[in-house]
């Protein structure tokens, strides 16, 4: 058992396990190194914070350092960079701006998050020109679209930050161009949701530009236009979302080893390649529950919960991180796309399964009841054993359904299990077949 | 296999299982037998139509008679009643307003429903004294509200009949009481649903009258007041909402075995104790998938998923109805309140269970982003298997997830595997943890 337990990283995986752990013991040293000055904070909520939903970037932070330290009695310091890991000795250096020094451990928590990806093209360090990886670059943005009252935006990448910051900024009143490289935008969540996200995104007035490469950025210390392969369109700021990258330097450094995602392979129990260093968050892999095959899918209730669990892991209790469905949801505009488990058929052929898939339409109501929505579903199973793999749904209300489909998926259920699911029916929330239900009625009869 | 398939009542089981026989084998003579008018249509709805929010009655019927007939082929017969069952010669005798006759059957599906309790008091002939039973009286109920501008309403029973009948008439600019005899509406929701939805009428302007005893309504022709105990209260429309029981007297006649409830007994197939005699809808029982023991839960889905099954038996392809949680969901105003598997303690020990229950209120959506709402969540598990029994929600919106927890109880997952589930998080939909996953995680400290 832990006398000492170090954690790298103040954010989701980091102070849930510093928390659980002085909850659990109150009499262990919980030390928190974090680099920057902001820990525990929402990133999730930066769209919002830019759009104006959300008044105060403070309003982001879930606890603040003062709650950490004299409630929960946690040792963190801010302004504190671990620059190196010496898992032989168990010791890190840690370097603050008035020092470095040797801080030794029983149990350390790698937990250094992940970086938004910088694509190899000119013109990043432009003035106006935007990542979203952090609260700092969040106030920045808002700052930059307060104070220059940009008229055209150019947002590149058509993933979750693509789509929620092209929300954003239309609700700023900002004109905006959205690149996506592939045939379609939220890649994760497979043809049939992007289908309707993109005849909602037009709606809405984004121009959205499909496999269009974006080669850079061009501007005179300002960014003024996206350079495409064939033309250039002006733009007065820019956001660059394609992605994020584990951050594994350090660890990699130590000798811990990565996995085949390239983020940090960890056991059941969140263990690294050495005993007593564990790993979690956007950094680590995880399980996933369908595929039983390591994944890297960095969100937040994954770092929450790993963290939880190693907390009390090195209390003396061993707890499985537990596996991940990949579950997620996107607000674009007025619709929310969800998606879990493994939606790609090729995916799942490379996971050896036989996939069959379905895509269904219904509505969130009674066919009487005022103000129902479209639903469109999709599940996609196993033929032959007709285990359920994954699912996806869109629509202007109901996108929470897929919670429905994530716990069949943890539970391994059947289509014919789903399809038999005693779920509620009352005319203002749900047709009797409640829209999953079809969908897993539909499925059955192809499987059969 | 059958050749002709009758079917007594047009509502969702019958004419469900009569759809399903015709698609799958249209050569086969499907005849429903129905003694009123109107068929397949959404009772649930009705409170709905005499609020407004349903301009038209016929908005209310899902698929049409001459759809029936001429598209599905189903030979449908309304004002069709039988009088009698003679399963040892496989007839059943019709009368209609022309004729008696005599129908002979290979498969019978008997699919009769239930009827609104009648309570054993005085004045329930006056005029202005309404159940809800079928589509007349919603109709007359509402003709009653549009004609006579009714100022005072008792309503007499806090079940789902009398919350949305609450609702309704208040939305029509009626002064609801309500009065249940119990200590609180919506008994099988348990304390921590009532008691939120109670708070909510008073606001929303309801009187409501709790352990009140009802003991008759008086007036002159029309209803002028409710008789209580100990005092006597003006009301110019009543409704009484006080249950349901089925309808059983026809196949009691006939020999057919009633199980426990009170309810026609059926095995996993829908079958009676006639081997060719199915029964299914809200006349018959249903397996309770917690306890394994048959129940009386008159639900739309379960009618439905039942008739569909047995339709797809007789033609030869043997299916199980399917397994009940009792999952049901209810609007009271601005709220929703759902249930579903075991809620009561009582129950849970009569069923062998060592039920260990808690309940929490937490945010749909995250803390920072607008107009999330409360939601409390009650689950409730059995202490030493940690096996999931039921659960409740009640809040302005996120009713419907009661689903998961109903997902869960279907695959018989613990406490521990509904806590690790990957449900959906983004801020516009949820905290990190889902309100459920909350739950899960309390429960679960309380288990250990």
């Amino acid at each position: 058992m832990t006398e000492t337990f170090v954690v790298i990283g103040g954010d989701a995986a980091g102070m849930s396990a510093a928390s659980k752990v002085k909850r659990e013991d109150p009499d262990l040293d919980v030390i928190v190194l974090e680099k920057g000055e902001w820990v525990s904070y929402a990133a999730c909520g930066m769209p919002y914070y830019v759009k104006g939903d959300v008044e105060d970037l403070d309003d982001l932070v879930t606890v603040t350092p003062e709650e950490f330290r004299d409630e929960r009695g946690v040792d963190l310091r801010t302004g504190a960079e671990v620059v190196d890991v010496d898992p032989e000795n168990e010791y890190v250096t840690v370097e603050t701006a008035d020092e470095t020094y040797e801080q030794p451990y029983d149990d350390l928590l790698v937990a250094t998050g992940a970086s938004a990806i910088e694509p190899p093209f000119g013109g990043l360090e432009l003035e106006g020109v935007f990542t979203i990886h952090d609260m700092d670059e969040a106030d920045a943005i808002e700052e930059y679209v307060t104070g220059r009252g940009p008229e055209t935006a150019a947002i590149v990448g058509g993933g979750y930050v693509g789509i929620e910051m092209a929300e954003a900024l239309s609700a700023r009143g900002v004109d905006v161009h959205l690149y996506e490289m592939l045939p379609h935008v939220l890649q994760p969540f497979g043809e049939a949701v992007a289908e309707v996200v993109e005849d909602h995104l037009r709606a809405r007035g984004v121009d959205l530009h499909l496999e269009t490469a974006v080669s850079g950025f061009v501007g005179d210390e300002r960014v003024e236009a996206v350079e495409l392969e064939d033309e250039t369109v002006p733009a007065d700021v820019a956001i660059v979302g394609v992605g994020v990258a584990p951050n594994t330097d350090l660890a990699e450094a130590a000798g811990v080893e990565l996995g085949p995602t390239g983020a940090i392979a960890t056991d059941e129990y969140g263990r690294t390649n050495y005993e007593n260093v564990y790993a979690a968050g956007d950094c680590a892999e995880a399980t996933h529950l369908v595929t039983g095959e390591p994944d890297h899918v960095p969100l937040a209730l994954t770092a929450n919960r790993a963290g939880r669990a190693i907390g009390q892991t090195v209390t003396g209790d061993p707890t499985p991180v537990g596996e991940i469905a990949g579950t997620a949801i996107v607000k674009a505009f007025d619709l929310g796309a969800a998606r879990t488990g493994i939606v790609d058929e090729d995916r799942a052929r490379e996971a050896g399964f036989d996939p069959v898939s379905v895509t269904i339409s219904a509505s969130t109501r009674a066919h009487y009841y005022p103000d129902g929505a479209e639903l469109t579903v999709t599940l996609i199973a196993d033929r032959e054993s007709g285990q359920l793999l994954g699912g996806t749904v869109v629509g202007r209300e109901g996108a929470k359904r897929i919670d429905t489909v994530a716990t069949a998926l943890t539970a391994g259920t059947t289509v014919t299990e789903l399809q038999n699911a005693d779920l509620a029916y009352a005319p203002p929330f749900s047709p009797v077949w409640d829209p999953i239900l079809t969908a897993a009625k539909v499925l059955n009869g192809k499987l059969e």
